[in-house]
């Protein structure tokens, strides 16, 4: 069932040890469309410039991506450059020119009003609150945030996440929400803040999913190479509410099975892995659901004991 | 099935951010006997000082360790002093007295020359090859060792290994001894170093196991409260070889289920993570054969998918 996403839509400079990019498709909103598109009718909301390029257009609308949402205003794409150590654990980022997404304001086509699943990606949390409000039939809901929210605008972003269902963000911004260092204690606090899931990021050691009364943890998929992590987070993003949008997770009706969570993460790492195999976007030019769901074969595999 | 362990019987002085201990029962040696005890008939081969307290012989010998490989020579007993940062990710070493340790000599008794089983705790790899050779019925024979031997003493190191069954380290020593920053290609590089089992901890985020056709994957307990995580790697080591030895794992006579290593490997993870509740070796005063079960179950919950 059809998913709305809202987020950035940019152009990336990067550079890995693998190699250096000047200018490539990227942003929240683009990789989680991208990777939630293999299991879902999916729906974007952005902004873009006039520099950006018909290509781009024409990728994310042949992997079906609905992009009435995606308006284009005079100026420039955002754009971000950054470079990463040797062992790609750090990244340094050289330079966030926000050009037409410093005036965002998400407005939400008609016919997007009443689907019911909605990620929020990382923007200013009074605008997440102002989008979802936009949907008023819902039936599950949430995002993610960033550092910079957290430390400057938390009041403002405790009563956004208040109103979702699920917050996705990684190990260090959950201990920065929750002023705890102890990750389980982290976890509690976060979960009655509102999100009734909590699901934490590890990077290259997996994620964790906590409710009040279940807890997932899975490590990470063990890639050959890691060729570029740019968007590997966003791409766990859509794969996990991608997942639960296919099946018709529904939580507000109490129609759900709490394992459908457990896959979903699992689903998310998978495409987070599939992500950092190429440059940027490049590897969802050639992925198939096919290759997806053999990668979740192979979780079964490792992990079982 | 019985096990021999070989390693360090120590004092330590510890300082985390939940308290201080002035002197306290450790080494290798202890952890992984003890660990293992809960699986096994364990015996042990090390040296104490005349200073070694009836105290801590009556610990090891009340868990079933046999101890007739515990010698006594004039003398102090290896101690060991360290501090951790506060997260508990870094730890200092402030002293390191190897006393009695030094002149180590592992000489097995006669009657442990026909056990089954051996771990060679983190020595020097030479005297972890001599008394490997003084048994020679193993069927089931592996060990740790650590960044110093690896810098200094490569050779001599790989001469060890290359009669190993497995051999059990953590990420960055994988990294260190094979020369590549990418585990997966590390841990292929080292297969082909002897052993026929890797097994890499990492701390809080699991541990993996690889094999020529197998690789495992499992994510580390996630502990309300980390105490003091002293001695978990062996307790790890201890859990894991102590649990195959229990099953009667017989890799030499190809009578074995490789599924049984992914339960050791939970195991070790299990046994790792008691040992981070209390100050050193102060859990396995009160734990049980039942709790260890429990959380063994507990792990099957949350990584079930």
């Amino acid at each position: 069932m059809s998913l709305v996403v809202i987020g950035s839509v940019a152009y990336d400079a990067i550079e890995t040890p693998h190699g250096k990019r000047d200018r490539m498709l990227g942003g929240s909103c683009t990789y989680i469309a991208l990777s939630a598109s293999y299991f879902t009718k999916t729906s974007i909301v952005a902004v873009v410039g006039e520099d950006f390029a018909l290509e781009d257009t024409t990728l994310l609308a042949g992997k079906g991506v609905d992009l009435q949402g995606l308006e284009t205003v005079p100026g420039k794409t955002f754009f971000w450059s950054g470079v990463y150590s040797a062992d790609m654990n750090d990244r340094k980022t050289l330079a966030t020119d926000l050009n037409v997404f410093a005036d965002f304001e998400p407005k939400l086509p008609a016919a997007y009003a009443h689907l019911p699943y909605l990620f929020l990606g990382n923007i200013q949390p009074a605008l997440q609150l102002s989008a979802q409000r936009q949907m008023p039939g819902l039936r599950f809901v949430g995002g993610d945030t960033m550092n910079y929210w957290i430390n400057g605008n938390k009041p403002e972003l405790l009563e956004t996440i208040k109103h979702w269902d699920f917050l996705l963000i990684n190990d260090s911004e959950a201990r920065m929400l929750a002023e705890e260092n102890n990750i389980r204690k982290a976890a509690q606090k976060i979960l009655a803040m509102g999100p009734n899931t909590l699901i934490i990021k590890r990077g290259e050691y997996g994620a964790m999913l906590f409710r009040k009364d279940n807890l997932f943890i899975c490590p990470g998929y063990l890639l050959d190479d890691v060729f570029d992590p740019t968007g590997a987070g966003d791409c766990f993003a859509g794969g996990f509410v991608g997942y639960l949008a296919e099946r018709g997770f529904d939580l507000r009706n109490g129609r759900f099975d709490v394992a459908e969570l457990h896959r979903a993460v699992i689903y998310g790492s998978v495409m987070g892995s599939f992500c950092c195999e190429e440059f940027g976007v490049e590897r969802f030019r050639t992925l198939t659901r096919k290759e997806i769901d053999q990668r979740f074969e192979e979780f079964r595999r490792f992990t079982a004991f």
